[in-house]
């Protein structure tokens, strides 16, 4: 079976096959194996990736960079508060300026891909960003890629697969804890949402941890829980601490995550309430409890809070194998969708 | 007839001969044909090519970056805001610092060309972006790129020139109308400038249509005249939003630009004067009555103000077509002055 | 003798022997005599060298991003205080964040080097700049470069004697005068130690000029002159800003540098009371006094107070010469620490 995903986006991985899914894992691994072959040294050869940075990053503006860099492009960084965009709140406008169907269409004539990155800092309503990223989209024929907004974030969610199936192989029944963790920092669902999307497709079955009231978006939840029901895997809530930590858990994913009135009470009082709960923590007694459990966080990681340092810096920890592989699957996707690589797998596996 | 480059500064378009200016356009249009051809893709191979932004641009940064990766250099960011140089006001150092001479010969050391962009908002007076630029090609061996300055834009001109040309063949005896537009950006004149510039002497006749009182600069309107007057072309000068729209008229070039005593009133009365006289504006009635005229603009338009969206994104609308050659002429330019690439041209043409 | 320094970080000359020192002048020269051979042009093909800015920079950022251009790699501008690291500040959290393990261990995974540079403005106390870098340095694998910190700028002293070797040949023996100069820009330590450091290593005389009051830290006056005994150099200390301008001296370095109390009394204070001793330049009847001696400094030069123009852009002056060896001394590093290029020198020169 071969998989073409030549000049697709790639904003939520919902729109991609177990299978496409699948090639792109499988490719990343080969490019893991084998970093700096011929095969992919000059894929991109005289051809520029743009990155939109609505807000920073360290690891996702390094790794995309680099995944050009060693594709033998060129990636650059491209700021939009530099640019002189339209803005409107509300449907008014309040900073003149260019459209988006202007931006795209010109840098669509430069560039081969467009990666971009909008969390919720810089919207407004929870969505906003994804549907900037489409609007994006919509006018360009260069495949974008999401670098992250404020509901999806496909190459940490793949890369997460990826780690998890390096350490502890087939994902199949596997059981995934998914668990809020205090702290500082109000962050946003991205990461969270789509480990467990993707987690729930490939076979895992998840349990959600998390204190009354950070519940996450219901349309998020419903879709894992249908997931899950689908291939018959189990889906449990938890709104407690400790619990989750059982004796089937294969992978404990603890972060901080803001609650669903974020957008109204803002950062400032989210930081107050979440610094309170200082029992969500993942620590090396409960990771006992699990079946061998192993440390998934797409980092940066918030020590002391979200987990101990012992767990982090200790051997159940995983968290540099998947920070790596967002090199190896984001040149994956950009050799598949920008380059027009083509990847043969096996349909005996699904 | 052999035209030969090597080791020019690219600051104005006056500085060039027509021959020149076509050898310039013939490498683009070749280089648009076969855009990743062998013949360019290592022109600037290990070479480095530095980009100076005193004032931000989305357009000109990602193009320029991108010809650079597809001549095979590498172009870098600068923004000289955060650099230790020295400046003077009225005469007076205002900052310690290091100097232009000293800045620009270390700088040479290291890079094959550089370009730099500085409008209006960067300096004091009309025509200091433009001194300084000169001020860093007089201590520089490679050569200085006008990225946009105060008063040209030499790059912008030249892809006006190619588009136009793209859609209606021979330029000679065409008729362009450049016309004020309204809205609230107080635009600098370096493109409208070049546009009027290059368009004269490359056989157009020119239509300048303004409010009273948004006179571009004497010097330049003259020089327009005499490109015009020099080979029997037509120029005329309408206050009048409207009486512009003639049956002769190919091109219609709507743009906003701040009047003469901008640097005494600055950017909030101009945007407030601007902004009240909305009949200046590019719409499809107007348009109708021209032959078949094609709306044309450096980019980032201001829709609703300076052009409808009608226009804008209508079949008239050949912007983005121009945006694109930014990124060919570019390329030309660095290859004939960096790379010292020769073209050969038809001198019977002249 | 085969030198090889695959793998070593490059924090402080101290770390490196006289060899490997020579080692690296050697190659530097070498590349600069042939700056786009083959032999160097594909060194570093697909990989990301990282530079990382605490403090803003322009010849040291182009510079590096030349190297890694020239050595076919890529090198990515990275500016850390858009980055979520955790800050501490006298052992308390004060930001909450990322550690250093954290950021070092998952950079580490996607880079082949990582330049930093962190001066006195981004640190609490003299020295913790290089305790930062060290840390970094302690969590990678991958080399890591130093781009100037608050003790030691390494690529800058071997740049200077590159530059001093190339003007007077052997440099065993002749006679190097540091001296302090005044002005408005509160200097770092960091060049003006590296370069004794070096030189007092590599067979020079050294005389050190300031006022009292603008003693160096005493550890690196020491070494300093440990370094002349054990060779028998001579090393003088003077405090007369006319009185080391003798007909021995060789090289004259020129350089203001902020008093050991920069820490409590704060950058204003400094800069005032430096400001005041206008005495401290360096002019041509002074250099006149000296042995041909040759006007050095790393640049920024603060001309009118650390030196006169005359000087500095006249026949004595080796500023360009030694900004220029930036690059290929910072070639050859690269090319010996990551991509592990081999040099012979000849044994017999020790």
């Amino acid at each position: 079976m071969i998989i073409d995903l030549k000049g697709r986006d790639f904003i939520s991985t919902d729109e991609f096959t177990r299978e496409e899914i699948e090639a792109i894992l499988q490719l990343a691994e080969e490019m893991k194996a084998d970093r700096y072959s011929d095969k992919w040294a000059k894929l991109l050869h005289n051809k520029t990736f743009l990155m939109f940075f609505f807000n920073p990053s360290l690891r996702t503006r390094v790794s995309f960079e680099a995944a050009a860099t060693e594709l033998g492009g060129h990636a650059q960084f491209l700021e939009p508060k530099t640019m002189r965009l339209k803005k409107t709140s509300e449907g008014v406008e309040v900073q003149a300026g260019e459209t988006i169907e202007d931006a795209a269409s010109a840098l669509d004539r430069y560039a081969s891909g467009m990666g971009i990155r909008i969390l919720e800092g810089a919207v407004e309503n929870y969505g906003d960003g994804d549907k900037l990223l489409r609007e994006y989209a919509k006018n360009m024929k260069a495949p974008v890629i999401n670098m992250a907004d404020d509901v999806y974030h496909p190459c940490q969610g793949v890369s997460d697969l990826m780690g998890m199936r390096q350490h502890k192989g087939d994902l199949n029944g596997k059981t995934l804890l998914m668990s809020w963790g205090h702290g500082a920092l109000a962050r946003s669902y991205c990461s969270v949402q789509e480990n467990m999307l993707l987690s729930s497709r490939m076979g895992l079955n998840v349990k959600l941890a998390h204190p009354k009231g950070y519940d996450l978006p219901k349309d998020i939840v419903d879709q894992v829980k249908a997931n899950c029901e689908k291939n018959g895997q189990s889906f449990e809530l938890i709104n407690d601490p400790d619990a989750g930590y059982t004796d089937e858990v294969d992978f404990v994913y603890s972060r901080n995550w803001f609650g669903p009135d974020f957008y109204e009470i803002g950062k400032k009082a989210e930081i107050e309430r979440a610094s309170k709960l200082t029992d969500w923590i993942c620590n090396e007694e409960r990771m006992k409890r699990t079946n061998d459990g192993l440390f998934i966080h797409p980092m940066p990681v918030d020590r002391g809070k979200e987990v101990t340092d012992e767990v982090a810096s200790g051997p159940r920890s995983i968290i540099y194998d998947i920070a790596e592989n967002r090199l190896h699957t984001q040149k994956s996707v950009m050799a598949m969708t920008i380059a027009g690589l083509k990847v043969s797998i096996d349909p005996r596996l699904f």
